[in-house]
């Protein structure tokens, strides 16, 4: 874990996020690098850390320049069958892992792949959350499987838990980069679309910020991404809460906010967009008439 | 341009053409650059290579190993206030430039921003093939600014239009990686949604992989892409004329043809996704039910 | 109220429900009058009775050809000024109101026009129905304001509130003739399409056949519709419990089950259209590509 | 032909279009018919006059008291076996019937069937108008099969080709009632939705307003309907040209101008929609996600 960027980068997480900093994660690895060419589909296995280590480094790099503190070592894998393992679908196992990991004495962090329905036990987030915090994590949260909407939801539902149990933690959200509105208890792998129709979904950097604003006014204040997050995505995460944090990721020397950068465009209408209430309210079409806008899922 | 990939890959582009070869182009570099964090939007200016000339030599390579066998340099730009210029709307200027190029005594390739309406003086797309043609260019077609249906409609009609005048050229045609059935004369930029919430509108490969079989039925043979192709968008038309083309590029390696990746997943529903027919009748959902399937163009 | 159609007409409501019978209600009148000229939307009042009985006429006599047992009196008035008390949002209204119809020694029918997330003071669904169970009422059910799918899952809370509190009833449902998927607690009026843009989510036979079926399946023995309800949705319901009620509507000799009429067609792809399976995996377009799928409710 | 409504309804039809009125025909018989239970489907034929005759007349009465001045007989058949002839999709039977027709003395009316892209012949609309106003018709349009934008088209095409050849006519035009933007040549009975799952393509009466006046800004001026044009489609076109024609229709005294009958409404935002920008502006949802926008025809 390679702290990065901003001032204070020296410091712990916890202590961090205990001083009231808002932390941004990273995003994408798996989904992303299989778009460049160097991640199978399916096995979802991190070889390109030894076969293309360049290919690596080039987007831990970009995530860092566009505001992440926090860098993931890109050493998981997601192969699919041990996927069912990794997700701590049963939220015991993660309650253990919890256990284990505190005995290092650093701080634990836990996030969940589950949605708003709670785990295929029928735990709730509620109680979840409960758990994991009894069990000694200091933060708790979701990662991948689910949207923006739908992981902020839950997170929702994780906090009101424990409030009602009198307890208190940090906490941390990892959103897909893609919208899931239709997906079911097993998240975005259940959808039709994945993982290779899943383009029609993926957020703009607009949906983004709005995410990150509701992140951060629900108390969340360790925000990232996961499945479907590019570089732009993490620093929209970063430019919507700059007033907060008080400084621009280094990529921001690239993007001029809300689309400043067209106010030089020889058509006058395009100019016209380089204002943040022409891009909130946007719509955008999906150029597919003939495509639905919501899938059955699977399971 | 520095041939790349393939048997006899050091033969120079017409004459490959003139064998019958199928010659890939390469993708999208300022769009992706700019999600990557290294291109403003609006100026559209190629100093990452100056600035960051390995994010540039990444997304050069990531190209090359999908299959692109024609690296084009990173020297242009498309800075807004001068695009008009650049995108050559009046085909004057196109034709002039021609006959500039043709004293090099290279083989000149002209392609064209232009749709299937024609350019904004109202030349068609045929008449317009035929005066490239007639002004010295060996390779006509278009690039940029329209989505893959549209822009093989606009190649059709320069083929039409050359067969009516008796005259003979190679076709070749870069789509944007967007769908853009709505857009008018003046293409994607038109669209409410540039450039900044084009997202739902990202062809999949399996889109791509059905512009490379039409655009190769049409009688095309450089099939390339611009503006959101990326690399994994070129890798799909390297595997959909592979059984023409005879091998597979290097990034087929992490692709399993059609989804077969998912063979060993451990829901069933996921491992049924391993047929082409899946993924060829799936219509992908955009996840935004609020949102509409088609703009109307500013202009 | 004039039972009419098929054997044991003379029966009352509650024998026949007692007997097992389904009663099928009729549709919408205000809505459907209004289309044909004879009631004004906003104030919605029946004075078409006495200025045009022939086409108030008309209409009962084709909802009782479609199949309809119950003929309720075209004597309601929802005129937006006293809209709310009619519609017995407060749950204690229709509970009053229950207790005084219980005097009258007759069968107390009591439909609500909530939904599933229960009225404006937040009573659930399962709350409402065991206050007017437990007030007197035989059947309970809703009507109105939301359309089939959010209707029958209102039914299913009530039934399981009954269950919970050790009660019993009769069930009926009488939906919109309209797709709402996107209520609010208010229904469909506060849709932003509320009342001249409802075209577009208007119900097919099929969708009513479906409705029918669940209904069914859920126990609902007294089936009809409210507002957007036509004819031959009504109808839809008659064909659809056939077998269980053992005779077909009049009307339905107007119609061939499943499109069977269709099978002397002189274009094959028309005729192919005369099985169950085309129609109930129909995904109908809508023919407005630049209108979302759901709307956002004012309120 | 009954005319009727308005001043100066004894004259005929060529002398009322010669005096600069606007003449309102009537709208659907056969569908409409269909839904309230007295024509059956695939057979469309008649008998409904003999076997209901209260049926038909109530019918006949809604779309006078809406606004037509033209009653057309209900004897007309489209039943399956024979609709390809009835349809004239060969414009050589047109051209035969006008002139038999022309020996009567009486003015010619023809309305083909056709759309923009021409009849199975491949005559365009303009040829073809040319051909029916060569052969004898005084008024010359189309009806039925296409929607209203592409009715209008269409009619402009004859208008363009009737001028290239030096001729004129009056134009008149009776769309459908159901929105066909994705229809081929041979228009809705193509699409997978006819004739049973057409429901979200009905026009509001708002499109039909726009229809009115694009017509008559064309120069239409008889402007009707056809399948699926219920009454208030027709009081809507009567209520958008009453300043050219100085009279309402009697169903409009059931009618708020743009929405005006909300005005009383107790909640807010629902009084809020009594304005014209409101309706026009609205664009309304189909409450189907999981439908697409558009269809592909069957042929």
């Amino acid at each position: 874990m390679a702290p990065a960027g901003g001032p204070r980068a020296d410091r712990g997480i916890l202590e961090r996020l205990e001083g009231g900093e808002v932390v941004i994660g990273d995003g994408s690895f798996l989904i992303t690098l299989e778009k460049r060419g160097y991640v199978k589909a399916g096995l979802w296995t991190p070889e390109a850390v030894v076969e293309h280590p360049d290919a690596v480094r080039q987007l831990h790099m970009e995530f860092l320049r566009a505001g992440s503190n926090v860098m993931q070592t890109f050493t998981f894998s997601a192969s699919e069958d041990n996927m069912e393992g990794k997700y701590f679908e049963h939220i015991e196992e993660a309650v253990w892992a919890v256990e284990v990991l505190k005995e290092t004495g650093k701080p634990v962090a836990a996030t969940m792949c589950i949605g708003p329905e709670g785990d295929v036990r029928g735990v709730t987030p509620g109680a979840c959350a409960v758990k994991l915090v009894e069990a000694g994590a200091s933060i708790v949260g979701v990662n991948c499987r689910f949207g923006p909407r739908v992981s902020l939801k839950t997170v929702r539902l994780m906090k009101e838990g424990l409030g009602a149990a009198g307890l208190k933690a940090h906490f941390m959200v990892q959103s897909l980069g893609f919208h899931t509105p239709d997906c079911g208890k097993g998240g975005f792998v259940d959808l039709p679309e994945y993982p290779f129709g899943l383009e029609p979904r993926v957020a703009t950097r607009w949906d983004i910020q709005k995410y990150a604003r509701e992140a951060y006014n629900l108390g969340v204040r360790y925000i990232g991404g996961c499945c479907g997050f590019e570089p732009y995505h993490i620093r929209a995460i970063a430019e919507e809460l700059a007033p907060e944090r008080g400084f621009l990721p280094p990529a921001s020397e690239k993007h001029g906010s809300w689309g400043s950068g067209l106010d030089m465009h020889t058509k006058p209408w395009i100019r016209a967009r380089t204002q943040r209430e022409y891009w909130e309210s946007l719509l955008p079409a999906s150029g597919r008439p003939f495509c639905p806008s919501l899938s059955k899922p699977d399971a």
